[in-house]
């Protein structure tokens, strides 16, 4: 009920994933408003679309903890309570990320070991993709948070993308030892540590500049959550600026304008393969559950494909994997913990 | 001489240069072979093209605090020295970029009141520019020069793109106040005091997203190093991926073949408007004098632009300009560091 244009998308998302994929999908919010959704798109009666009442919605201006402590019966607890009883596998949401975050968080807790659990995003490459964490859900760090990103995309990589070994990679402002901050120094350290240990899936590249995320070259990336938001942010931008000059460029001339109209249905299908919406939400890696956030102005594809993405990740287990992968460098955080030079 | 290609590209682009402007360059290096390289491209006796010997060359792999300390009488050094003494300007070079840093702050020293300088880089936007600063001089920062940067670069884009009051932001994961890092927020407060001084030179917006930075709402963007290399190389390598992931869309049909072809010389054109080689190098703010520090890789074009804009850079009395801005402020950074929350 918290997304931009909630409950449209959201409801016409859900069908649209239940007839397309063997997925329950439990529509939490306003009975009355739901149903009337449902009915004004003819799907009244869609098989294996559900609704849960839930009386209170969290908005965008509500802060994190407000919207836990306050709104009891909000459509956001409510799911998040539904995947705690184990009544469902995965929450879906288009609203507030701050308060998915607490939500889950305070509702489902961390995965065993887990210091932070971190936001994975997928990027689209020349040559397949690039998967980054933290991409925002925390803009403060510590290296062994660092270092657990890292693992954490590492696993998601391998589970969703079925690389046998990811490449994981720190990002930096430079490939040389003595590059990055304090911080990633020290999560640098801690990840050559992880992937030297015998039962580590994933190989450790070091340091990776920004020029070289995109190159092929890297499969995983770990930053904290404010320089993977910002990131994640500006390379979005920088995508819709250059298609932009691209198509002001083409309009200035009669020559651009014939090659414009020609190739258009080509950049239309390469816009839309790196469009948010074909991708779904990103996946809140770290907590007993399947937590997906999507865009606020999510529309019916996103909304569809992030519930069809959500449903796969369940059935892989895949909260079980990303515990586990964590799990197996118990020792690593704990040493970590103990000696950590920021404190 | 400490460019990946020198001195090739640096001796053509400063023939290249002072044939299109007034302006007297200096090429400093091993003087035969600066001399063999005039004879080689036909320009022996170029009007304003001289020569001043030295005997070493700052590497790539040098460390900035070793390059000056133990090569006196390197290239890097000596041109330095010709600034410091007055009988040069500006330093132009593609070699070693942290000691070019080490030089710039160890012989000419900082513009009174500046805590470290910043550098700056232009980006092309789909309605004119971005000033962005700092760029990676400095990864770990104090509130008071994170505030700096935005002071240097409103300076930056006032005087060289002429706006009469520049808008300013700072990089943030969103907009909110409640947003960004603890350093994020103890900036954000010097800026808004800095904007509130009766001869502050620029507005200040606040928090700018990733998202918003090429939209044509702000005009300078200040950041620390560490998030604003990762930034630049991120671009750059989203709009290369973006460029080839068209160009090969393109050439899986005959539609996209043909009108590939017919649109090839505007995107080349277009290409060339956002390469870094037509605006020269970066600009080092914060010193008396002015220190353009070029791509490593640059070619004549990039060599030639940049000593260009370094001509007009002194000729517009740039480094004092914005040694002034910052004076401006003083009572502000004096306070700060008395009150500075991250000590």
């Amino acid at each position: 009920m918290g997304g931009d244009h909630a409950p449209g998308p959201e409801v016409a998302g859900a069908v649209a994933a239940a007839r397309e994929a063997p997925v329950e999908v439990i529509l939490v919010g306003d009975e009355s408003r739901l149903r009337a959704e449902l009915s004004r798109i003819g799907a009244a009666h869609t098989p294996r679309v559900h609704i849960r009442h839930a009386t209170e919605v969290v908005t965008m201006d509500d802060t994190p903890a407000q919207a836990f402590r306050k709104k009891r019966d909000s459509s956001m607890r409510v799911a998040f309570d539904l995947v705690a009883a184990g009544q469902a596998s995965a929450v879906v949401s288009a609203g507030n990320s701050g308060a998915m975050l607490s939500h889950a968080l305070f509702v489902l807790g961390r995965s065993p070991g887990v210091e932070r659990p971190g936001i994975v995003t997928v990027f689209p490459t020349p040559t397949g993709t690039l998967v980054l964490c933290d991409m925002g859900a925390n803009v403060e760090v510590k290296p062994s948070m660092l270092a657990q990103f890292g693992v954490l995309g590492a696993c998601y990589d391998q589970v969703v993308h079925g690389h046998a070994r990811p490449r994981v990679g720190l990002l930096s402002n430079g490939t040389e030892a003595s590059k990055g901050t304090e911080l990633t120094r020290a999560a640098d350290a801690l990840l050559q540590r992880a992937a030297a240990h015998p039962e580590a899936s994933f190989q450790y590249l070091g340091y990776i500049e920004g020029s070289h995320l995109l190159t092929g070259e890297v499969d995983v990336v770990a930053t904290d959550g404010f320089t993977g938001n910002v990131l994640l942010k500006a390379t979005e931008g920088m995508a819709e600026a250059l298609l932009r000059m691209i198509k002001s460029a083409l309009m200035r001339s009669l020559r651009g304008r014939l090659g414009g109209a020609i190739i258009r249905p080509v950049l239309e299908e390469l816009r839309r393969s790196i469009d948010y919406a074909e991708t779904g939400g990103a996946l809140l890696a770290g907590v007993p559950g399947v937590v997906t956030i999507c865009h606020g102005r999510s529309d019916v594809t996103a909304i569809k494909n992030a519930i069809k993405v959500s449903h796969r990740f369940a059935r892989a287990s895949l909260p079980q994997r990303l515990g586990a992968a964590i799990a197996r460098h118990q020792g690593l955080w704990q040493d970590a913990a103990a000696a950590d030079p920021l404190g």
